[in-house]
């Protein structure tokens, strides 16, 4: 496996693009994309678990139903979430891609990022969607990545390419984080595409298994968005033998998919709102899977580590007291913590206290921008990662005064 | 029942007092405090939920299980948590305060509040007890209250008198609170004093319930300290009958001390690191106590919610958002959203809907000191309030360089 240039519209058969519609203000930045497959796809979807979800969420869950889908047409700038009529605009959009694509309405994947509660008006969306679809090519993954961004300061694609049965598949995606992410099930806006052939099942089965330990596992505020959404088209273009079981192919193509999701989750978490450091939470040795996911996701959620990690402090007592609040059965007394980073590594902490280490050493190690936290528990074989950022004062501003 | 003025020296029978050691480098920051009783008292404490706690934690919960105590000491500037003699020099803190002021070093309540794994030096407490404890008197509750201020910048306390008996019955505390502060069970240290006569029984099941709903109901940045503890000791000098059954006079009593730990909580919410806006919210009808609790919680959590509180911006989206991500069994489209202040009152979300409202009157509203966030869910008949605070640039400031 192999990564590769481009996005969204690496694999065979899909065409993409991004333009600037008029429902954001700022009209240098795109708001409006869609993707498509020159034919029918085998498709699949992860939402959020948030109780209050998008209306685009509720119909692209009606249209996926069946298994299937063709193109996808996504705005950012407004939600369409909390609005009486949000589900009737969400619908209108499906329409509206239906015509320009000259695809069947049913098979739209809809999507909607940016403020919640505020109407939305689809005129724009109508106005410019023949032109978008005019636009649309191979080489136009990189606009429609740029179109759903929000408070993204970069857009974030990726694509692989493996050899199934002697073809060559390829996987291509794109994706946008930066506030209220801490995906539950799925992660704010990820469009997948993939030229390999594999029935509906298999896909979702593949994607469900992926998001657990990738998507599911960022934190950047805490706070569960209700317009999250993980899609995946395959439209077979690549010719390989259809995967239909769980045999070699499934497991390499499911190995693909990780690969994609770890890239786009660690972009998604290095590039949370006002971040300047990614920090990346690995727990090993604990004696649950559980435990150890819920350990690295209270460390990279705590306020007070994540301060700490914005001011290259190794105050590792904060680190111990995330540990400490986790829900779980598990003990302290043998926990050794590491920080590291491309400096080097520096333990701090052996059996659940504090010994000595070099001030100088650690700081060098937190000035990176790419930061390291190593759990290791001593108390089993299981371990996990989850990805974060530090807590800046970008984020406060950002989030101060987002609607202004 | 009334407010009065003063703290812990309020009720008969207590004295203390508060001195700068020399575990905090900043010479005009008083770091160590002493209250005493003239007669032992019974006694009753809660504490931190973290599997991670504090070696002061350890030794009082020891002193304390005969249901007596007749005296607290505590420093701020070092947590002494997380260090491997940690137990050895919370006992030696005791043994100190013992020989200072003519207690069993068994009947000390001991307490600390700073940083998390540095080692603790005792000799500036043992170096500066006996001056302390010369100055201890009925008038040193405010400079005890002084003493175990961290990153608070108003010192908080509280009194009230009620009649039982035909006695006049005292309660006063003294708390602090500021940064890693989610507490679950207990808060940042609290220490109440009262001279009522009760039983450690009562006096205990008086306590944890009050604690659920006011101290466990507040926070600041979702970190679970180490190190909580609210512990209240009485000495039974205002000579009414003893409480020793959940009779009227225990009613009373409780609704006082439920008052004394209401404007605690506030005070603690208030004076969170960096805010500059206390948040209260109230859920009402609710179908289960939990699910109110739960979803106040949540969004006095959210980090989006307090970032919006900051900038005085209506975001009312991310409201509904923060009750949609907490769990249990409720709907969403019933609910009503109101924002509220002393300026006055604004509907902003009706049935999970966003509704016409003036935006310039909410931000009237929302540009004061303390706001009111009410929930109507319209599903039952339960309530509850949290408290917590705006989230700002000085939170990322305080938190980015705590330990230099």
């Amino acid at each position: 496996m192999n990564y590769i240039n481009g996005g969204v519209t690496a694999p065979k058969g899909f065409t993409a693009s991004g333009i600037h519609c008029g429902i954001r203000k700022n009209q240098t930045k795109k708001d409006l994309a869609m993707i498509k497959s020159e034919v029918k796809c085998t498709a699949a979807a992860v939402y959020t678990q948030n109780k209050v979800y998008g209306a685009p969420i509720t119909v692209t869950r009606e249209n996926i139903s069946d298994g299937f889908a063709q193109a996808v047409i996504v705005n950012s700038g407004n939600a369409n979430t909390c609005n009486s009529d949000g589900v009737e605009k969400a619908k209108l959009m499906c329409e509206i891609a239906s015509e320009a694509l000259d695809v069947a309405s049913t098979d739209v994947i809809v999507a909607s990022t940016g403020v919640i509660g505020m109407t939305l008006d689809v005129t724009p969306i109508a106005n410019s969607a023949k032109e978008l679809a005019g636009q649309m090519s191979h080489d136009g993954g990189h606009d429609a990545a740029e179109a759903i961004m929000t408070t993204d300061t970069i857009s974030k694609e990726c694509a692989v390419e493996l050899e199934l049965g002697g073809k060559n598949v390829t996987i291509g995606a794109c994706c946008k984080g930066s506030g209220m992410i801490h995906p539950n099930m799925a992660t704010m806006l990820c469009f997948m595409t993939t030229d390999c052939a594999i029935s509906s099942d298999m896909l979702q089965k593949a994607l469900s298994s992926v998001v657990c330990d990738t998507f599911n596992m960022i934190s950047v505020d805490g706070d569960t968005s209700t317009n999250d959404m993980v899609s995946i088209m395959a439209n077979g273009k690549a010719e390989n033998p259809v995967i239909d079981s769980e045999n070699d192919d499934y497991k390499a193509f499911c190995e693909a998919l990780m690969s994609v999701s770890v890239k786009l989750s660690k972009l998604i978490a290095g590039d949370g709102e006002g971040a300047q450091r990614l920090l990346e939470c690995t727990v090993k040795g604990a004696p649950e899977i559980q435990t150890a996911k819920s350990i690295a996701k209270s460390i990279i959620c705590s306020s007070l580590v994540k301060t700490a990690m914005f001011g290259a402090d190794a105050n590792w007592g904060r680190i111990l007291c995330a540990i400490g609040y986790t829900p779980g059965e598990f003990s302290v007394d043998t926990i050794d913590v590491y920080l590291s980073s491309c400096k080097g590594t520096v333990k701090v902490c052996e059996k659940g206290y504090g010994i000595e280490f070099s001030e100088e050493k650690a700081k060098e190690i937190l000035l990176e921008d790419a930061i390291s936290l190593l759990i290791e528990m001593n108390q089993g074989q299981c371990e996990a990662t989850a990805w974060g950022c530090d807590l800046t004062y970008d984020y406060v501003k950002i989030n101060g005064d987002y609607r202004t």
